[in-house]
């Protein structure tokens, strides 16, 4: 196939997935080859990423909408110029971009990477070179900032983001955990990716193997999960622990939602929720008293006081609070 | 009562409360005054906090340990000093501190406040002055952090500490939005404590009105309450919002746990969650290429690949690697 041929393979949408993606949702297509306009190029596409976001996508859960029914199913690929008019690359070079499931791809130049052959094999440009390492690096840089003798904890360690979070906090100095789904995944993690331990969230003492290989708790964790796996993590957590919210795919695959709080919006807005216990704030005391007491005095903080009267009215005081009887802040006058 | 008397009333726990305390839970006991040792102080309690986050510690699940059956209720107080073997209190002054709800307590100097009359009325140290207002205070000021123009929610919007946070935003050129749970409770939020809007969770619009009031998202959530009011505001985050989890109203009088993500435990270990989307990172993609190429050549960075070959078997390798069977960042080879 090059490009001279007039038509292309694809792989295009052929229904909306239900749960777990079948074969017959998907169709192959011979398609007109695409025509690049002004400052775009066409590629020989020379390989596909196949990404777990992509389920998210086609289940309309991801930034990028689900593309509609019939058209080329979306994905990175890399691949290699046949024909260039933004007159930015040169034909033959290699490049990456989001090719989507095709032989070849018209691509705006601006959307369009150079893939530095000489750093490594080529389809690395979309592995631990491409969108997966950066994910791992930003996760571990900008939001885990790994110290040396914490532990860290990764989910889909032996997975291409998970394995390059934990190589980068090992050679930060970590002790680094793995949670992977086989036994085969989590000698992998360990063996070839450095992991000092993995535990494999599908057997049935999963926690208790979880808690016996992070003795000291967790300082970190990079979360690609979500679910019951997120929810062992969160029960190790250290003083001042942080954890990446990076992906859900516990829940790509399910029709309804799992219960409780929906941590997917706070992925999207690339939120902060951050735990607060006055104690660590005592310190701050004075300064606050200080600043409130002015905003009091000149009227710009207002406070409102329920008085119960006599000791004997704690009680009923204190359920009146519970059952949010109260108006303003609960006291008892002795 | 005074200093004088042999004894003093006190209400001690008779039992653990199951769900919602009730009356029987406490009983109101004459018991022998407590004499000051070294370095300790008498006070005669005139005022008494009634907090929710003593229906935790009456659960077990609070950084405090639950007080045995048949000793006084723990909690905060405000009283003059009757006696001081400190050396550090003069007898009258006004102090506060764990006094726990009964007429006279003894309390170590070490761990007693002293309470300046002349800010505000004594009260307040237990209130806007004290706890709840320290813990208004480090959440916007912390981890809030309000700019002019957004908008912020806070939940138990007319309470002890929610009407502090409010408030403290509005002083920061915020649009304040509260949550609470009575039509009065909101009138009191908007009138008294100047917030633009308040939404009453028990009603059953609840959500369509909780958007009506934040038509432009929200940048921020002071959250004292969990669950289905902290999961409606998640659904609201604007890019980069902050949220603080300070307490968990919802759970505090339930047997079980509600499903999902259990968020207790990043409360107590004041860990930091934040969602993570790779794409905000593109600037900082050569930076990351060169770091992990440089780890790949010097043998530290290690990648593993799942190949498929040709465009045809894209499909079951997508359906594969959401099923978890790749080893590896899975590839299509064309």
């Amino acid at each position: 196939m090059d490009g001279l041929h007039e038509t292309m393979q694809a792989v295009c949408l052929r229904r909306v997935p239900q749960g777990m993606p079948q074969a017959q949702d998907f169709e192959l297509r011979q398609l007109p080859l695409p025509t690049p306009g002004d400052s775009q190029l066409r590629i020989q596409v020379q390989w596909l990423s196949l990404d777990p976001f992509l389920r998210a996508q086609l289940g309309g859960r991801y930034a990028v909408p689900c593309p509609p029914l019939g058209s080329i199913v979306p994905g990175y690929g890399i691949g290699t110029v046949l024909e260039d008019r933004s007159g930015r690359f040169a034909v033959g070079e290699v490049v990456s971009g989001l090719t989507g499931w095709a032989e070849q791809a018209v691509l705006d130049a601006g959307t369009v990477s150079r893939v530095d052959a000489t750093l490594a094999p080529i389809s690395t440009a979309v592995g631990v070179l491409g969108i997966p390492g950066l994910t791992a690096w930003a996760g571990v840089r900008r939001i885990l900032e790994p110290k040396p003798g914490q532990t860290l904890l990764v989910s889909t360690a032996a997975g291409a983001v998970g394995s390059v979070v934990g190589q980068l906090c090992g050679a930060a100095g970590c002790r680094v955990v793995g949670i992977s789904g086989s036994a085969e995944k989590c000698a992998i993690a360990t063996a070839e990716f450095g992991f000092d331990a993995c535990v494999n969230y599908r057997d049935a003492d999963f926690l208790q193997s979880l808690r016996a290989a992070c003795p000291d708790g967790i300082d970190g964790y990079f979360d690609n999960v979500g679910g019951a796996v997120l929810e062992a993590a969160l029960s190790l957590l250290n003083l001042h622990a942080r954890v990446v919210l990076c992906g859900l795919s516990d829940q790509y695959n399910r029709a309804e939602r799992p219960a409780g709080p929906n941590l997917g919006p706070v992925i999207g807005a690339r939120a902060r929720l951050e735990g607060l216990v006055v104690y660590d704030h005592l310190a701050d005391f004075d300064l606050c008293r200080r600043e409130l007491a002015a905003m009091i005095a000149d009227g710009t903080l207002r406070y409102r006081e329920h008085i119960h009267d006599g000791l004997a009215s704690a009680p009923a005081g204190f359920i009146g609070l519970l059952n949010g009887d109260n108006l303003g802040k609960a006291l008892v006058r002795l």
